[in-house]
C-alpha cells in the first residue's frame, strides 16, 4: 500500500485534455495527478540550418518549468540567461522519442516544435510531457493531413513513457513527487505500441540495483505504457 | 459596435480563478477574454543583496510568455539565453506597480516574486497580469498574516490596470489582439482604489493622439479599472 | 522657488551642438543643464533581416550611459554581459519616438542607428536624448537627400521630449537629478510639433497622481516642448 | 566477426596511465582503443554553497571534447559562450556514476572534481571517462588518506562504465565510431563490482529494441564490466 | 613629410582636458590629434575578492568605443553581450601600465578603477587612453590626500605612451588612422620619468621588422613620450 | 647557474611530435620542458563571412587550458560561458603571428583554424603554441599539396616564438613557471626565419626595464629563436 492508497501496479489518474490553448496546431493539457504539464505542437516551414534544402522535416522539443511549479521557487531559465543540464537532458529525450516514431521524409521540409511546460510538478513531469507530446503532435500531423499538406500520415508509431521505482525496498509504478524524492532508484520508460523500447534510463539514487529489480521494473513499465497508450487513444477519440 | 460585439465602454469576459496551483503561496488564473495569465506570489525569506539587513522587504516580478502562446511561436528566452525587451519592460512595470501599494518596512525583511507566465495570449497580457498578481499577492500576505509572521497588513491599496485605445479613430476599453494591432494609439492605466494613476503608459502606433483623444481614453481606464477591482474583490470572498 | 533658482516653467539651459564628432552622418551634444548625451545618426544600406527585399526603411535606437555618467560607478553594460531593463526600456522608446515621424518606405531599403550614449546625467537623460536625435537625425537625412541617395524627405514631423514631475507637492518642468530622486511622479511626455502625444509615460513613486495632477504635468509639458522645438530649428540654422 | 576482427563479447584494448599530468591529485590517461580521455582528480577546501556549513563533501564532474577530438572540428565550447547538451548530460552521468561509491560525509567538507577531457574520440568517451576517473578519484582520495587528511577511505566501491549496441542486428560490446554511427540501439551501463546497475541508459536510434535485445546487450555490459574493473585495479598496483 | 604635415619625429597636437566630467574623482579629455578619450578614475571602498581583508588596494582599467567613434559604426559590444577581444586586450594594458607606477599598499584596501571611452577614434586610442588615465588617476590620489584618507602618495611615477610605426619604409611617430592603417608594422610603447620601459608591444602588419626599425621605433618613442609627460605635468598645473 | 640547472642562454628539452592525434590535417604536441601543447590544424572550406566570394583564404587560431593545466584548478571557460581576456590575447597572437607567414590568396578560399589546447603548463604556453602551431600548420598545407587541392605553397616563411626575462636582475631565455612567476620582465619575441620580428611583447611585472636589459633579451631570444626553428625543420623530416 502506498501513501496515497494506490497499488504497486497503479498509475495515478491521467487525463489528457487536447484542444488546451487556442494558438497551436495540437495542444494537450497532460495531466499524471497534480503533475500538470502544457504541450503544444507548432508546426513550421522553415527547419534547420542542417537540413535545408533536403527535403526532409525535423521534429524537436523544448522543456520548461515555470519558476513556481515546485514547491519552493525555482529561478526562471530565461532571466539566469541559459537553460539547466536537467532541463536540455529533458528536451533532449523527449525529442528522441517522437522522432522515433515519424518518418521525417515524409513529413517533408518542415518542423515540428513540442513545447512541453510544466505549470504544476509533483513527480514524472517527463513521462506526463512525452506522453502528452504526442497526442499533440498527432494532431498537429492530422491537421496537415486535412488541409493537403502532406499526403501520407509520417507517424509509424505510438509513443508513451513511464518511470518507475524502488520505494522502500519495493518496485512501484509512476512515483509522485514524494516517492520519487525517497526512491532508491528511478527508471524512466519509453516504448512504443509493440511493447519495444524507445528509451530506457534507469539511475540508482540510493544504492545500486539488482538485476532482478530492473526486471520487476521493466514489467511494471510495460503495465504503465499499455494503460497510457489507452488513454491516448481514448483522447483522439473527443473533439 | 466592435468586431467582437463589445460596446466602447465594455471589458471582456473577466475572471480571477485563485488557487489555480498547488504549491505557491498565492497563485491567480487570470483570464481577460482568451488573454490568461498565471500569477503566482512566491515568498522568500531572502531579500536581495542591497537590502541585507535592512529590515525591508522588497516586492518584485516576473513576466514570460510560453512559446505558443500566440498565434506564431516565439522563441523560448531561455534557449536564446535573454530575456528580450518587451519582457524586461513589462516585468518591471508589475514589479513597480505593486510596490506601489505596499508598505515594504511593514513587510519585514523577506521578499515576494510575482511570476505572471501567460498561457495564451490574445491582447492586454499586462493589464491581466497586473490585476492578477494583486489578488495573488493579497493571498499571500493574507498567508502571512494567519501564521503569524507578520502582525501588520503591508498592502495599502488595491491595484488594478486595464488597456485602451483608439480603433478606426474610437476610444475602445480593454483590447483584444485584433483591436490592438490595429489601434493606432495604445494606453495602459494602472490604478488604485482612489482612482489615483499608479502608471499611465501611451504610445502612439500609428499617428500621434490628440488631447481630447487622451482625455477620452484616461476616461474608460477609469470605469475599465473599477469594474476589474469589484473582480478583484469578489475573488477573494470565494475559496 | 526651486533648488537651482528655475520656476516651475521653467528648463534647463538647453544647448544642442551639431557636428561634434566627425564619422556619424549626424552628431549632437544634446545638453540639458549638466546632463549631457551625444547623438550620432549612422546610415546604413543593410536593414534588419524582417525588411530584407521590401524596399522599406527602419529607424532603431541604442543608449548607453558611461560607467561614471553617474555620481557612483556603475557596471559596464559590455563587461556584465548584457544591457539592463532600464536602458532596453529607454532605446526602445527613442526608436518609437523617432519612427513616429518618419515614413520609413520613403526612406528606401536602408537604416539608420540612433546611439544615445550618456557622457554625463543629470536627470532627464532620455528626453535629453531624444531631443537630440530628432536634430542627428535630420542632419543625416539631410545629407542622404543632398547626395541624392533619396529624392523626397522622409521625416514628416519633429519630435521633442520632456520630463515633468510632482516635487513637494507642485508639479515642474524638466527635473534635475535631485528633484528627480525625491519626485513622488515623473512624466515623460514626446510630442509632436503639432502639439499631439507620441508617447506619455507617468509613474508614481511616491503616491499615486491625481487626474489634476496629471493635468497640471501635461500642461507644463507642453510648454516645455514648444521651446525644445524651437531650439532644435535654430540649431539647424546653424553651421 | 566486427570489422575490426573483435569478437562481440570483446573489448578494445584497454590502456589506463596513472600520472599522465604532474600538477593534479590524480591524472589518468584512458584509452578505448583510439578512444583517448584525460581523467584528473582535483581536490579543493571550498565546497558549492549548498554544501557550505554541513560537513558533507562534494564529488562532480566536467567533460569537454578538444575541437578537434573527432573527425571533423566542432566548435569550441567555451568560444560558443556555452556548454552543449550533450556535454552537460554527459558530464551530470559522470558525477552521478562517482558519487554513488563514494560517502560524502567520510570525505568531510571538501570537494573533488573530475575533469574529463577527450583528446582524440572514437567511440564510448563517457565509458572511458568514468572508468579514468574512478582511477583518478582513487588516486586522490588515497593522496589525502596519505596526508592524514581524512582517516576513513570515503570510497566504499568501485564503478566502471561500458557501452553496448546492436549492430547488423548482433549485439556488440563497446562500439568503436564506426559502430556507434550505424548502431541501430546504444546501450551504455555503469556497474559497481557486486555486478549492480548505478546506470542504464538505452536509447534506440534506428528501431526500438526488444526485451531479448536489452537482455543480450546487458549480458554482454556484466562481461565488459568485469574486465574493466580488472584493469582498473592492476592500473592501481603500477607506481 | 607626412600626409598631415607632420615630420616623422613629431606628435600630433595634445590637449590633456582636466575636470571634463562632474561626478568622477578624476575626470580627463585626452586628445591626440583627432582622437578623444574620456579617461575618468573612480575610487571603490570595494576591491576584488582576492584583495579582501589583505589591506591592499588594485587599480585596474575598463576600455569602450562609442558605436561611431570610428569611420563606419560597429557593433555596440554591451548589445552583443560581450566584450571583443581587441577590448580585452586594451584594457588589461591600460591596467598592468597604471599598476606599474603603484603601490598598493600604500593605497589602503579600496580599488580605482579607469574607465577609458574613445568618442573619436583616429589612431591612437590605447596610448592616448593611457596617457590621459595617468592624470585623472593622479587627481583622484590628490583627492585622497587632501582629504586624509590616504596619508602618503602611492604613486610613485609617471607614465605615458605613444605609438610608432614603420609608414611606406620610414619610421614615424604618434600614428594617425590613415597611417595606422597603411603601417607594415605598428609599436605601442609604455614608459615612465625616467625613460624604462613599462610595455613594448611590437607588430609586424606587413612584413616582418628588422632590428635596425625596432631600434628607430624605439628612439622616436623615446621622444614622444617625453614630450606627453610634459603636457601630463602641464595639465596638472591648471585649474 | 639556474634553479633547473640551464644556462642563461639554453632552452629547456624541446620535443615536437607529429601526428599526435589521428583525425586533424596536422596535429603536433609541442613540449617546451614540462610545458605540453597540443597543436591541431583544421582545414575547412568555409570561410569567416567577411571573405566569402573573395577567393580568398583565412588562418586563425584559438587557445585553451585544460582546468588543471596548472599547479590549481582554474574554472573552464565553456562553463564559465566566457573565455577570458588573457585566452583572447594568446589566441589573437597566435594568429596573427601564424597570417604572417602565409600568402592567403595562395590558400585560396578556404580556413584553417589552429587549435592550441594545453595539457600541462609550465610557463611559456603560448610560445610553444606558436612554436608547434606552425609544424601543424605546414602539416596540413603539405597535405593540401599533396592532394593537389593548392597548387602553389602559401607559406612563405618560418616562425617561431620564445620567452626571455629578467630573473633575479638577470636576462633569461625560455623562463619555466617558476622563474616566470618571480620574473621581473617577461619578453615574448615571435620571429621568422631571417631573424626579422614578427612579434614583441615586453611587460615589466616589477620594475621597468633599461634599454640595455631589452636589448639583452632581444639577444638570447635571437639565439633561442633559431634552435627553436632547427627542432622545426627536424620534426618535419620525421615520419
Amino acid at each position: 500500500m502506498r501513501h496515497d492508497g494506490r497499488s504497486a501496479e497503479q498509475l495515478r489518474e491521467i487525463r489528457l485534455t487536447r484542444h488546451f490553448t487556442m494558438h497551436a496546431e495540437g495542444s494537450v493539457l497532460s495531466e499524471f495527478g497534480n503533475t500538470r504539464v502544457i504541450c503544444t505542437a507548432s508546426v513550421s516551414e522553415r527547419v534547420p540550418g542542417f537540413l535545408r534544402g533536403s527535403g526532409k522535416g525535423w521534429v524537436t522539443a523544448e522543456y520548461g518549468m515555470l519558476p513556481r511549479a515546485t514547491g519552493s521557487r525555482s529561478d526562471r531559465e530565461a532571466a539566469r540567461g541559459k537553460q539547466g543540464g536537467r532541463t536540455l537532458e529533458i528536451q533532449r529525450l523527449i525529442g528522441r522519442s517522437l522522432r522515433a516514431v515519424m518518418d521525417l521524409d515524409a513529413l517533408g521540409e518542415r518542423a515540428i516544435v513540442l513545447d512541453c511546460d510544466v505549470l504544476q510538478a509533483d513527480g514524472g513531469t517527463r513521462t506526463a510531457a512525452i506522453t502528452g507530446a504526442w497526442v499533440a503532435l498527432k494532431d498537429a500531423i492530422n491537421g496537415l493531413l486535412a488541409d493537403g499538406v502532406i499526403k501520407k500520415d509520417p507517424m509509424h508509431g505510438q509513443v508513451a513513457a513511464v518511470s518507475t521505482g524502488i520505494v522502500d525496498g519495493q518496485a512501484v509504478l509512476d512515483l509522485d513527487y514524494p516517492e520519487d524524492s525517497g526512491a532508491e532508484t528511478d527508471l524512466n520508460v519509453v516504448m512504443n505500441e509493440a511493447g519495444a523500447f524507445i528509451e530506457v534510463q534507469g539511475t540508482a539514487e540510493g544504492h545500486a540495483f539488482r538485476r532482478d529489480e530492473l526486471d520487476e521494473m521493466l514489467r511494471l513499465a510495460e503495465i504503465g505504457i499499455k494503460e497510457l497508450q489507452a488513454h491516448q487513444l481514448a483522447s483522439l477519440k473527443q473533439d
